[in-house]
């Protein structure tokens, strides 16, 4: 089987050295190695896929000898990650992760979609996905995130992916998943955050139009960005057609970040994030 | 020689018929027409290229018959504008302009170069073209805007380009030249308003960084857009490498405003641009 | 009610004049109008979209007294049009167009999907569209082609889409639907024709990949191009990389030569398409 | 001073180990180290920058006991590549590499800049760059070709850049620079071979245009391909817009390829390149 193994540590002299030849020792086979430099932190990031049927737990004792005391290691053998989508009423991302995960071009299990409107239910179980309807209507945020929470907990997910979810998550929901849940927002941030940015990008005038895929935190739209794209548009958009126009933009550039997170390539460094792909 | 008509005034139905009729009944050939109803405010917009000889003041009398009476009807002859180039020490958008200017690939005579350092004086002089160094150091804005002016006037420029030009003019200068000053501003915005905008980008880790050219108006930055491009980056850039690597991005930027420009095809509405292309 | 009238003809001075009158007595109201004149047929092409309530047929007498007597000109009422999917094994582009379809996002009628093999069969029942599985194994292409016209000739489609099919039709076949017939080709025509794209691209060692949404005629891949698009590559894409990442390309390729067709914005001229969006 | 080391050689476990310990042990301190193995040819790819004053000599010896006999083993000081430009009568690729060049943004020296036209020769003569006419008339081939040399030969340059240069060079010439040699071709390679490209592009009616900088071989334009960028058209653009166009397309394609380049960031793997950047 294949193992993922993701260090980051102060930067020093010899590190790459160091860790090739614990991995050569354990007779472990390295099949693709990526590293960065944050010489602002002097931070050293490495992703080193590797095969073999060692001890991991040796590994990474072995590892922790040669390493700055500390340095974050972490071993993950190659498996598809548990995920639970929230949605709302708009199809275009959901649809996109249901349809890429029927055919198994992601490597993700989809444990339940969680919706506080009934509109994407028929979608979802057509793919017989578990879908859970849990309204936010005259409930406390905090009644309708604990309603939440039942249902995440039980599935320990790896990620929550953000599906064009239109309610914002609390600090206190966003604390018990940290850098695990992963949003789309329909706009190039940092422009238009918060409500309605095409109506923002519409009224501006602006000639592109853009997605941004990005870990949560508790600033609304303020989280370390995995991906972003963008498109032209001109004058002949109105705010509805920027709007339409921006679906596929969106669908990209989650599933971008989608693979990045299920494929554990990304390291988040502050507020930003580094991707070794 | 080629005209061009633009037109713009309250839509109602058979314009495009009013128009086109008239031209026709004075013997003038359509080469291109194009036009775009704004539903918010209702306005009709065209923009057309025609050949013939006729009397330009009694087509425009004409149409005036035919047209709300609150239409604005500008003919242009087909030629070149005159613009004047404003600059500080970055080379490239001028480099850019200059290359395309002395192998005629831009519709335009440069009357001449201001800068308020010498920096880029040998390289303008090169092309046999006017470097104005107007130095802004112990002076009020006032003041250097004056001597600006005092250049400025005497060649009634049609538009003023500031290719990387890094003092904000006043809006009592602003005002003198409303809609003809072009700016290209290094970010997409309205993400990173202001200075250093690589810098802000750097910081906030995103993954596109962008240029935009719009119209200078009193509010920073504010402007009607009228170009925006972006290009991919990653965490591997510092804040200098995305600097350096959206140079082209804004030279390609300011190049397609001012195509739309020079080619009389940008309408202001409001805060936005119809570019009839 | 929305119609479109599509005029091509011998391009001559007052064409536009003429139409737009015409419209204007019918007391009809133009939404949109485009055209375009190619300089090397001397050939004026126009798309009109109006309301009103008036006697289409009148309209067209009309006109064909005003225009060149070679006119073409059709008038349609803007509605949905019925095409027909042909399939194969590979589901992303069926999957794309499907979905656009459950949520109404695209302006047709499925009235089948017909596939060569029994692949996709769960898929396309999952939306409530009929699966013809017409297998074409031990036949003829006479009678393998004969079996789907049986399907085909019943439905009167606007449209055959086909959406990875992967074998090759006859001249005889593509004769009774000419121009109505769209293939997506996964790669930037016209390089690499023919079978296994991404590996001919793999081989000569490429930096972009794309996909070519096209026309059928008789010579294959060699048909009037509706849209194309690229993304790149590096030398770390093995040929199935590429033929992975290439699959949105397709999809989106594909996406937008039908919103084109749809709407009814393509022209076919020579072995060119004129699309007046 | 910054070395670039360069590795190719049969993959095996433990290579990164090996090598990095080597550096590691020369007390050498590693920028940036990428590497990639191609599973055709089982071939290891490394570059690996470094820092420290240690002998070079020395390190390749190591490294040689370290690695498979058949290993290629470079390594190169940091510095700017001596280069001579090949042109004709088009500026704009000379143009950008003359100014980028002037303000220092590449890595290179031009030796010189050799044309079979005067066309260039004021744009040359202002940056201070040597210009030297060789015509092409009233010449074989190989008198042609031997009065380059003779210039070429002189200035043992690192690279010959051909920025539309429009004769084709023989076999033999070729043979004196292997790998060494980079085109641009007005097209996305291998889509439209040989003369007027856009021309060619404009009768087959496609909606990209592009470009692609290869290393020049034997074969017309058939050599590894470095970078290919493509943009979008539609019907109408003539072939000359279509050209006009392409202009800085073809500008940032060899911009980008020259990078690569003068960066020693490229491998040639038979007819393909491995780019480690």
């Amino acid at each position: 089987m294949n193992h993922v193994l993701l260090i980051d540590c102060l930067d020093q002299k010899g590190l790459i050295s160091k860790i090739s030849t614990t991995l050569a020792n354990c007779d472990l086979n390295i099949v693709e190695m990526k590293e960065h430099v944050d010489h602002h932190s002097n931070t050293f990031y490495m992703r080193c896929e590797f095969t073999g049927n060692g001890d991991m737990k040796d590994l990474k004792d072995q590892l922790s000898l040669q390493l700055p005391s500390t340095a974050n290691i972490v071993i993950n053998p190659k498996k598809k990650k548990d995920v639970i989508i929230f949605a709302t009423k708009e199809h275009h991302c959901l649809s996109d992760i249901l349809i890429r995960h029927y055919f198994s071009e992601l490597n993700l299990e989809i444990k339940c979609v969680i919706a506080n409107h009934r509109d994407l239910r028929d979608l979802v179980m057509k793919f017989g996905i578990d879908f859970v309807h849990i309204p936010h209507e005259n409930k406390t945020k905090e009644e309708f995130e604990h309603e939440i929470y039942e249902v995440t907990k039980k599935h320990s997910p790896d990620y929550l992916i953000l599906a064009k979810f239109m309610r914002i998550l609390s600090p206190e929901f966003v604390a018990k998943y940290p850098n695990k849940i992963i949003n789309i927002h329909h706009s190039f941030l940092p422009a238009f955050i918060g409500a309605n940015p095409y109506r923002q990008a519409f009224e501006r005038g602006i000639k592109i139009i853009g997605a941004t895929s990005h870990f949560v935190t508790d600033d609304l739209d303020e989280g370390p960005i995995i991906s972003q794209k963008t498109i032209q548009v001109d004058h002949s958009f109105s705010a509805d057609d920027m709007k339409k126009a921006g679906r596929d933009t969106e669908k990209l550039a989650l599933a971008e970040a989608l693979v990045h997170a299920l494929d554990d390539r990304i390291f988040v460094m502050g507020n930003k994030t580094v991707i070794l792909n």
